[in-house]
This record gives structure tokens, sequence and C-alpha cells, in this order.
């Protein structure tokens, strides 16, 4: 707390999503505390946030003067804290100017939510990765290309003269955390580690027959039981066959393009050595680094937040 | 009871599958009784097997009469109550020779258990569905053709002479249970009701694009939130996009042929409309007749069971 307490914070950065509460406290552009807790919107009702919000972050707040909190994520959903209505595409990553304001008991934090994207036609929502789009704009001036923003719902992204232009999800993630854990493959597959081949056999496997899926996952079942397949094995196969599928859907996006990869480590990873076998050349980005550069470009657009 | 009790019964057909027992209480092809209980074999550990049959069948027990229980399912796999080790395909479905012997404590019952089927190439196995297959083989003498068996885990079914010549597994209904009460999509699709449009226009769009069936999920999603898209179209639509893919990978099984379903009432007139808009004609049998079929023509091979 001596360090905390010699440069005092002007800002708190926070990103709040399904599963977890992120949050920079921040003087400026400098990191002066982080941490990351399992309190993300499907563990709070409507009147948690607040108090959930000066559990975390009493100890760094001013008695007398009032400290901006800048949120990005599902805290801005309709279930969430409070509505930050959709931008629609094309649209530039929304700015300060584009966040709404969240009326608080606490007079010492005021507070703004980000809002995310839509897309009409095909329908399609993001929260959250508006802002890493910021965070990767803010990096890379006169950006224009793909980004692929990998995790339990990815979205290929394709950035033009500043705008989102389009973007498509794949379920990917959320139905490899299901078959993973909740199926019958549950028995056959690992909880962790990676065989590269298997990975990429997988993918050329799926790529090369889409249709197959259903019963290519049956398979890696059937092969644990009768041919006592390795559970490592099992789980990059299961892996590959969801990611090639998927590689598959998004030819558009990245055919002929370098792909910008957003993620956590493993899964841009994975991601990465799909591409690659397609040739594709890739970048990658850590998710929770880019969400605060999009959350300080944001924050920085505005000089008066408060 | 007083009707059981005028005849006695002489065998007990049981489907002992993965989350039920279902028991029929028979006098030779007669049914004296039945009943399905939750006690399927992930609930059970080895020893509970036996314990867990004579609670449901004790009232029906002569004290000194040794009673022919018949078994097919799960309980005959490595984690069941006693392996049964699986034939190979080509075969035809086991015979009552084929059946393993488990030895019981108590002397009123004589036990059973029918295998499964495997392939080797491509990996696949089924326990149960074996004998509903000779179930419709033994009221189909001569039958050759492609039975789908539909439910959890579809089985595509390739019959030629008596022997089941190869089959696939599609992990459809699995998916399914998943996504629509496990993933994101719970808030989006509804737990009961059908559309029929929407989900033949489910099956069309994936069955023209296979590639996207990630993509298409999500859109599921976005589209209630966004256009309030209604969850009981959602959850034809759900179905319609995982069905429409298995009958792209099925296609071999079922061009150009006549296909008979076997399953619940509610999953065979998804298969059957999906089915029929390929222009195949289909017939339906309900699963549990048809294993009590599949029990009694077994039982019935064999004149001296015990």
């Amino acid at each position: 707390m001596n360090e905390i307490n010699k440069t005092y914070p002007n800002w708190i950065a926070v990103d709040w999503g399904t599963s977890n509460l992120r949050y920079w406290v921040m003087s400026n552009n400098k990191v002066l505390h982080t941490d990351q807790i399992p309190l993300g919107t499907m563990h709070l009702g409507k009147n948690d946030y607040e108090d959930t919000l000066i559990t975390q972050l009493s100890s760094f707040l001013a008695p007398t003067k009032k400290i901006a909190v800048l949120i990005c994520g599902m805290a801005g959903s309709r279930q969430g804290w409070k509505e930050a209505p959709y931008l629609d595409v094309p649209s530039k990553p929304p700015e300060i100017k584009d966040a709404i304001n969240v009326k608080c008991k606490d007079p010492r934090i005021s507070v703004k939510i980000i809002p995310g994207l839509k897309q009409v036609i095909p329908a399609d929502i993001m929260r959250g990765e508006e802002t890493q789009i910021m965070g990767i704009l803010n990096k890379n001036k006169d950006f224009d290309g793909v980004i692929c923003l990998s995790g339990t719902h990815t979205k290929w992204v394709r950035v033009s003269a500043g705008e989102v232009v389009s973007f498509q999800t794949f379920m990917t993630g959320e139905l490899f955390a299901l078959l993973s854990q909740n199926s019958v493959l549950k028995y056959s597959v690992s909880k962790s580690g990676w065989d590269k081949n298997q990975f990429q056999d997988a993918v050329k496997e799926i790529m090369s027959d889409n249709k197959l899926l259903g019963s290519k996952l049956f398979n890696l079942r059937a092969e644990s039981i009768i041919q006592d397949f390795p559970a490592l094995e099992s789980r990059s196969r299961l892996s590959g066959y969801l990611i090639g599928l998927e590689l598959s859907g998004s030819r558009p996006y990245w055919l002929g393009e370098k792909v910008i990869i957003v993620g956590e480590d493993e899964i841009s990873e994975a991601y990465e050595q799909a591409l690659r076998l397609q040739g594709v050349d890739t970048e990658r980005y850590l998710n929770k680094e880019v969400s605060l550069d999009g959350l300080k470009a944001i924050y920085n657009l505005e000089a008066e937040f408060i």
C-alpha cells in the first residue's frame, strides 16, 4: 500500500465480464495495482455492482475526491448493472462520449460503462471486445485488416479506415468447454496438455469434411474405449475439430490476410497453429493487456471524465 | 398384483441404460408388468446392480424357482455391472449364446447381459441399440436397408443379409441438450415446443453451408437479444442446425433409401421432417417397443435360458 499512497490514482479501468471482474487502479497511464476476482455478471444482481466495486476499491479511494471508473464488458448488458445500448456497425469503436453514466450512492466514484457493438445482418453482438479493438487500433495507427478475438465466443472482425466494418462470432470455445467437461467425452479427454500434431491433423480432417463434426466427436469416445486412444491426444483432436470447422466458416475473414490474434496464451496459440497451417501470417496480443490498452485509449479521449 | 399372481412370470426383460432402468415382467411373450426408474448406470456402482434389481423385482419372484433376467444396454459396459465384450461388425445382432452370465447372490435370479457392437474403422460403438436392431429384424424378416436409431447419440446402421454391415454415430442429441440447457443459448431457446417451418428452414440452411455451424449457433443468441427472436422458434432452429449437419454427414446412409427411424416420438418426428425434406421415405418405431421386441427375440432364440 505504500507504493500506492505515494502516487494517488486518478481513475480505475474495469473489464467486467460474465465470469470475472478485472480492474486496474491507474495514475494516468500507469498501473498502480491490478487484480482479478471471480465476481462476474453471472454472479451478481443489479444491486450488487456498486457494493462489489466499493469493496474492491475502497482502500484506493480518497474521502473527498471523485474518482473516474471506466467499465467495459457485460456489466453494460441488459441483465448487467445498467444497459449501455449497442452501437451499430459499421462503426468506430466506442469513445468516451458513447459511454453511459451510472448513478452511484457513493460520492467517491463516477462510473461510466462503454457500449458494445451490434450487427443486424447476420445478427451478431459483442461486449468487451470493442474495447480490445480500440486497444489494437491505438497501438497500430491506420490499421486495416482482420482481428481474431479468441475465447468462449471467438469473434472475427474486419477493420477498415478506423471502423469495424463487420464481424462474425463462433461458439467454438463454449462448445469445447461443454464437450470436454459436460459431455460423454469428459471420460476421454484430458483436462490439460497439448499435442500439436494431433491438433493439426484434426484441423485438416474437419476442414476437408465439415459435415462430419458430430460423427468425429463420437469417434473420440469410441477410440478411447476400443483403442485406448490417449486422453491428451483426444483433447487436442477435439480442439482441432472445433477450431478447424470455425476456420472453414471464417475463411472470408482470414483468406489472404495477416491476422491479429487476441486472447489467452493457450487458445491464441491454438488459433495460430491452425492459421499457420493455412499459410496465414499471424501476430498475437494478450487479451487482458489489449483490454487495458483500449480502456486507456478511451479514457484519454476525454480530458474531463467526471 | 392380482393380475400378476394369476399368471406367473417366467422371465424379465431389462434395458439398463445410462440414465434409466426399464424392465418388463414377462410370461413368455406377454408383458405382465413394466416400469421405468431413474437408476441408470451413471447412478450406480458395480455392487449396486443386483440389489437394485432385487428391490424392483422381489414381488414378482418365486421363492423356489430361478427366473431368467435378460439385460441389454450400458449395464454391460466396462463401468457397468459386468463387461459384455463387443462383437465386431460386420455381425448379426447378438444372440443369447453371445450374452455373458453374471453371478448373483440371490438364488431366485439368473442374469445374462447382451453384448454391444463395435466397429474398428471408423471407431464406433453401440450398447442397447443392437437389441433394437434385433427387434426390427425380427419384425421385418429379410430386411435389407438403413435404420436410424435416434437419441442422445444417434446411430445410422446399414443392415444387409441379416448382418449389421456398418454404422456411424453422431453426437447430435447430446449437443442439443448441452446447447439448450447449459450454454449461453439457454436464455434464448424454450424448453419445449416446435415450429416445423423454422426447423426445416434451419435444416436447409445448414445443409447448404455446413461450415457455419458455430456461427449460426451464436446468431440464435444475437437474434434473441437484438431482434427479440422468440424462444420456441429458436429451439426449433437449434434442432434444425444440428440435425441438418448430421444429415449432411450421414448422406451415404440415407441417400436413395427408405429409412426406418427408431426413437422417442418427438425426436423421431424431427428426423422424419428433416428426411422427408430430402425426399426420403421413412417408417417410425417407438424405441422402447423395439427394445422389448429385441429382448423377446433374443430370449426366444434359446429354449433353455437358465
